[in-house]
């Protein structure tokens, strides 16, 4: 089932043997695997390969490692989504701004159990932390900053984000960066930057939401091409459009895409940039969820690879830090100007409290105290919901399992209908993000994403019970 | 010279006559003028036509009453401008980004003196008492109000604005606000909810420089009316574009318009609104200086007169409270739901703590003294620097004397090129607003707007010194 095309590995073989034992129920969660010498000894290879099968089966999430005392299978996760998209036609007109927003609207209820936001739980964040942050801050900002800040924002707050992607490998000079409004506010910026109404925009199939909402508002069309949940766009069919539709941009998520959590492989990231250089095609980078990854590091954004200055790149603290406080930034490479001007002109700066608080925060050093903390909450809570799906979910639906973020995406079995179980849930105040929010042309009609951003509790839980239930073909 | 087309009054004549004797150098600043008695007696009217006419003088800057002493000649003010702009052409495509942000970029040095400058003064502001608030205020904010407000942003802070309305006559409901970033989001989101690209819009003459930059980043075409510096724009203009243009908007600033001044009497105000429901035209109307009166009351929007919800009202706390916070607000009248979802898709919200620092700060009732206080001190700087401009200028200058906002639009004698006394006084470190940024077609080049937000010191003075003398015809 995996890895068809590849030649499968020794280590590749084995961790499929095992994942099969699991899947038929051969092996069950609690269970507790050979030790890695008993194992290379009864089927006759090396250590490093049973151990190696191991480490894949504990990255599929199917079995955990307990300290001093083995591997156990673990709950079994719902089989994974691995086929790439196949977006419907090539570049309409985008006209999706009524049934999202009637969707988005829906899933605001205080009482709605938030299954369908693209918010974590607040409880997450460092709120009282940054709160007296804000408190002595204020006290001590100069008023005469708010002219100084105009054209790029705090300038302090800017020399923070250039440091953290110093120390993960990223030049990005301070002054190279646009505070904004949140990130919303970058790729609009992006985007108007480098588009004019009527030109075509690659978007990933399926996107989210709010860019198609972009384009729309700006009278462009979207070309979805497919892209694949695990490693996202597929460079040969974006390479095809490019060719042959010469696109004004591309608006990308390269790392835990939302809707699908894909993140594409560093090479593959390069790659990227390189084919939008050969066509001189600016790349607009939403990165919101870059640090919220669950692995050992930081995945490289495609800016990281960016020699042409084509790359907008696109963040905030909204996803990681500071709900709320709606500070984001662009680095808009040789659109700097354009996009600085476009800001000026239409927001004039972000919150200049807020922008001062942040600055503030990330300088005495609790933000990566926080993140990881964050990353492990959210990786425990991914972890619990893959779970509950297998467990309340009939057997044939299949999903992702996304190494960063806050969204699972699922596909239900063949006659179920996401938008009736979108209004059947919140008929019983529990809501979902449907699949046909995510595509110009109402695709992925099976497809649901869920957002395992708050705490796994017993509410929580029991809606996905329901879920479960609605999600049954009738 | 004044009221040329109205038959006059005998206490206009009378004030006339006493103008044309200051202006003559017969009478001098610091002179005392008759009593009332006295000029009744000797002029052969009543004392009510005397009193009527220093009413007039007074009321043009020309005199002021000493309590128990009488009334005194005061530093004659530069002769008013009276006459309507005569805008070239009728609607044009808009290119003005190059040359605005230019001088904007150059006058946003800390070093230069910014009577080009946008906005008053800091020290003006409470931003001590505000640091406070949001010191406290911060420490209790819910953080799930976060997507409680997603779509029309803190409640209690829309309830405080709408009471505001309420006190001063105007209904306006707190669920038909919709809380932005700053007024300039109010106005964009306004101009996206009722534009298409390629449409005209009708903007003042001259106008905002702002305005025209948003014509020109949404494709729109300007049609700049002709607008009278004390009545603003002309209603008789505006009826013939409306008949043969039939433009999809109307952009105005019907109270203290920016750069002139002008405030539209509220007959002419109902008028407006009325001739606009003729022709089904919606009003973007900019109220950000509506609160910076210097009369006995708030002049009302021209919201206050609008029956079908045509008028799409657009104000901030930034001229007159909190700059930097970047709140302001609109009510969309029919356009609400428009409104509120291109702002859940641009910017999300505005920034949380900012909104409920604000509110916070307005229920607990140091507002009204503040501004009271703010008035008082604009009130006496524009009196201060037109007297300044008297004496510094060439005689042939024409002023406006605006009865609120913070901004004098000069008309310099003929021969004299603003952007040169831009270009000379900027390397000089002093910064003005040039004419021709005010208009699509670079009009207005004898014209310069000059910011009286910044207490008159000795270096406001020197600099105004200056400018007198490059204004100079060569």
């Amino acid at each position: 089932m995996r890895n068809r095309d590849r030649p499968s590995k020794r280590y590749e073989t084995l961790a499929d043997e095992i994942e099969a034992s699991i899947r038929a129920g051969t092996l069950r969660a609690g269970d507790r695997l050979p030790s890695v010498r008993q194992a290379a000894a009864s089927r006759g290879v090396h250590a490093s390969t049973v151990f190696q099968a191991y480490y894949r089966l504990e990255a599929r999430g199917l079995i955990r490692a307990r300290p001093r005392s083995g591997y156990y299978v673990a709950a079994v996760p719902p089989p994974p989504l691995e086929h790439a998209s196949a977006p419907l036609g090539e570049s309409i007109a985008v006209d999706v701004g009524e049934r999202v927003f009637a969707i988005l609207e829906a899933t605001m209820r205080r009482d709605v159990v938030p299954l369908g936001s693209a918010f974590p739980a607040p409880s997450l964040f460092p709120l009282a932390r940054l709160a007296k942050t804000m408190a002595s801050t204020v006290q001590r900002l100069d008023p005469r900053a708010n002219v100084d800040h105009l054209l790029l924002g705090n300038a302090a707050l800017r020399r923070q984000i250039a440091l953290r992607y110093l120390v993960d490998g990223l030049a990005i000079d301070a002054d190279e960066l646009v505070v904004t409004n949140g990130a919303m506010e970058a790729l609009h910026l992006g985007l108007a930057a480098v588009t004019r109404p009527g030109d075509a925009v690659v978007v990933e199939s399926p996107t989210f939401y709010a860019s198609l909402q972009a384009l729309e508002q700006r009278g462009l069309r979207a070309i979805e091409v497919a892209t694949h949940p695990r490693e996202g766009i597929d460079l040969g069919a974006l390479a095809e459009v490019l060719e042959r539709r010469r696109p004004a941009a591309c608006w990308l998520m390269t790392s835990f895409q939302n809707p699908l959590g894909s993140l594409m492989p560093e090479a593959k990231k390069r790659e990227l940039v390189e084919l939008l250089a050969r066509h001189d095609t600016p790349l607009i980078e939403d990165d919101v969820y870059g640090e919220l990854y669950f692995g050992a590091r930081r995945p490289p954004p495609a800016k990281a690879y960016d020699r042409a200055g084509l790359v907008l790149h696109c963040s905030s603290f909204s996803k990681c830090l500071a709900p709320g406080y709606r500070i984001g930034w662009i680095a808009p490479g040789r659109h700097l100007r354009t996009v600085a001007r476009l800001k000026l002109s239409t927001t004039l700066t972000a919150s200049t409290p807020a922008e001062a608080t942040l600055a503030a925060y990330l300088e005495h050093g609790g933000y990566d105290r926080h993140l990881r903390k964050l990353r492990q909450a959210l990786a425990g809570q991914r972890d619990a919901m893959l779970a509950a799906v297998a467990t309340h979910f009939p057997a044939a639906t299949r999903a992702t399992r996304p190494d960063g973020g806050y969204f699972l995406w699922l596909e239900l079995p063949p006659g179920a209908d996401a938008m009736d179980v979108h209004r059947r849930a919140l008929a019983q105040s529990i809501s979902v993000a449907p699949g046909p929010i995510f595509s110009s042309r109402a695709q992925f009609e099976r497809c649901l994403r869920l957002n395992y951003g708050h705490p796994h509790d017993g509410r929580v839980d029991a809606a996905l019970a329901v879920l479960g239930r609605l999600a049954r073909p009738a």
